[in-house]
C-alpha cells in the first residue's frame, strides 16, 4: 500500500465504519454494497467508496465489501490488531465508568490499573483492577509497560499529572479534564470534553428554536 | 447581525473559545488581542479573526477583544443565556458522573431526574436529584417540562428509548450509546461515542509507531 497523508475527516469517519461493519457482522452478514452501506451509515455510497480508497479499497467491483475482511481491515488501519495496556487516573465516577466498560478489552485495551489521590479508595477494585494511590504512579510506570493514561481528573490537576506522564514515558493519554495541555510532539492526546459536547447540543437546540420562532412570526404576519 | 449559515467546524470551535475566556475570566484578565489568544489556544489569530467575523466580529482593532463581553456574546450564541432542564437515563457509573458535575449548572443545565431500569436504585439520589424507575418516564414527561435527555444506556436499549423521548416530545438528545439513531428531524441529537475516540487515539499512536519504525529502519540501513 503507497504511503500517503490521510485527511482528520477520513479519519474520524473510520471509527463508524468499524462500529457499523462490527454490527454487520454480528448479524451473521457476510456481504454488502456501498450503496447499502451508505444508507445504513447515511453519508453517500461515493463518500465511502472515496475513504476506502484512501487504504486500496476493498472492494469488489459488483461484488459489493466482504464484511468480516473489511472489518478486520479498518481494525488494523486503527490500531486494533495490537494490545494496549491502559491505566486509569482519577477513580470518581467517569474513571469507574471506563474500568467498568468490558468492550474496551474485547478492542485491545486492557485496563492494568486506577490511580487516585483519596487514600479511602486504595485498596478498592473495579472488576478486579485494584486502585492505587497517586504516589505510586512512578514506580508502578517503571515496572509495568503502560502505552494509554486516561485522565478523568479535575482540571486543576489534570495538567500537572499529564506532563509527569509524559516525563514518566507515557505515550498516549485520553483526557477528560476540560483543558488543554502543553506537552512534547512524542505526546497524543485524544480529548473528550464533555462540556463542549453539551454546548454543541444547546447551540443546535438554539438555532432551532430560533427558526421556530420566525417561522410562527412570519405565520402570524401573513394572517 | 445579518442570518447565514455557519459552517460546523466553525460551530465546533467556539465551545473551546467559550471555555478559553472563561479561564481568562477566573484569573480577572480584561482585554486579550487575539494574537495572544491564538498563542495560547494554538490556532492562528487570522482563524480566531475570521471565526468571530461570522457572527459580527466584536473586536476593537488595535484594542483587542473585551474578555467578558466575547464571553458572554459566544455564550449567547451557544444558547447559554438560557435555562435547560436535563434527565439523565441510565443510573451507572456514567449517569452518575453526569449527575455529579455540578459545573453544568454553572452553564445553565439542570439535571431533574435520572431514569434507571433497575428497582434497587429507585429512591436513591444524587446531589438530591432522585433516581425513578424507567416505568415512570411517560407521566414524568407529561407533568415536566424537559429539553435534554442524556442517555446513558447500553446500546441494545437505547434505540426504543431515544424513540419513545422523541414521541414524550423531547427535543434535545445527548447520546452516550454506541448508535445512532433514526429519529424525526426536529429531534436534535449530540454523540459522545467513547469508544471511537480511543480508536482515534489508538489509530494515531500506531501511526507513530510504524513512523518510529521506519526512521529506526532507515538509520539501520544507513549504518
Amino acid at each position: 500500500m503507497e504511503k500517503k497523508v490521510i485527511s482528520k475527516a477520513v479519519i474520524n469517519r473510520l471509527p463508524r465504519y468499524y462500529r457499523y461493519l462490527g454490527d454487520l457482522l454480528e448479524k451473521d452478514v457476510v456481504r454488502i454494497s456501498s450503496k447499502e452501506l451508505s444508507e445504513r451509515m447515511k453519508v453517500t455510497a461515493s463518500q465511502i467508496r472515496q475513504d476506502l480508497n484512501n487504504f486500496g479499497g476493498f472492494g469488489q467491483q459488483g461484488y459489493g465489501y466482504n464484511v468480516e475482511y473489511l472489518h478486520s481491515e479498518i481494525g488494523k488501519i486503527l490500531g486494533l490488531d495490537k494490545k494496549y495496556n491502559v491505566i486509569i487516573i482519577g477513580a470518581g465516577n467517569l474513571g469507574q465508568a471506563l474500568a467498568n466498560y468490558a468492550d474496551f478489552e474485547r478492542r485491545g485495551f486492557f485496563v492494568k490499573a486506577i490511580f487516585d489521590v483519596n487514600p479511602r479508595l486504595v485498596g478498592m477494585s473495579i472488576r478486579g483492577i485494584e486502585i492505587r494511590l497517586m504516589d505510586e504512579l512512578e514506580e508502578f510506570l517503571k515496572t509495568n509497560e503502560v502505552d494509554i493514561a486516561a485522565l478523568t481528573l479535575p482540571k486543576t490537576q489534570a495538567a500537572q499529572v499529564a506532563s509527569d506522564l509524559a516525563k514518566w514515558g507515557i505515550k498516549g493519554i485520553w483526557n477528560f479534564a476540560p483543558t488543554d495541555f502543553n506537552l512534547p510532539k512524542d505526546v497524543t492526546v485524544e480529548n473528550v470534553h464533555l462540556a463542549e459536547s453539551l454546548m454543541k447540543l444547546s447551540y443546535r437546540l438554539s438555532v432551532k428554536e430560533k427558526e421556530q420562532q420566525e417561522k410562527e412570526q412570519q405565520e402570524k404576519e401573513q394572517q
